[in-house]
């Protein structure tokens, strides 16, 4: 388990993330102000690129670079306001929801306690 | 912009996303011990189910609740691990590729100085 690795691949998982999220606040943003450009915006950003939001940006700039800047400068926002939030809130959410499968399952074996044992290679 | 939905909604994406590291890490190891059991598990969280961590946990709770514990448990470790380096790599990254965008587009409109202005509802 290459723990430098996976936390360099989360870091630009949040990014891109971060760069999805600015996106639908600029749309959101246009709707007021230019609703026709939020609907270019809108199907501009659902090609799937944005799963790398350096690569989608890069092409933003090149089709309207004023909507490419203004992202930036909202997913720069964003992680200025929210990211020193994330750690304490996915351990907790983590942790929270490992409690709740385990009590889902000891719920499940106890009612199951006089049924024969189940093959774990079977079908569920 | 709702900051405190937008935390969440992120906290939420990468508690997912470190639910599918986990599920990764579990894979490999497996390769090495069951190489059986590994392909099982990949074909399993290859339905696309990992988009929501919680409901694919759930799904593979009653498949084969051993690798669901053992995912939980990989997760939590993951999280304690590396999500307090997650800020200050996710905004040096933005920061960062910011500022590279920036750049190509100085290059850019440099070396158009001489050109005519581009008209920006054109196709690029």
């Amino acid at each position: 388990m290459d723990l430098k690795q996976i936390a360099k691949q989360t870091a630009q998982t949040l990014t891109s993330y971060l760069t999805y999220r600015a996106m639908r606040v600029v749309v959101d943003q246009l709707r007021e102000t230019n609703p026709g450009l939020a609907v270019w915006l809108g199907s501009f950003s659902s090609t799937g690129n944005l799963q790398d939001g350096e690569a989608y940006l890069t092409e933003l700039m090149q089709a309207n670079r004023e909507l490419a800047l203004r992202i930036m400068t909202v997913r720069e926002y964003l992680a200025n306001e929210i990211v020193d939030f994330l750690p304490e809130m996915a351990r907790s959410q983590i942790q929270a929801a490992n409690m709740m499968h385990r009590k889902h399952l000891l719920e499940r074996l106890t009612q199951m306690a006089d049924s024969p044992p189940i093959d774990p290679t079977e079908e569920s």
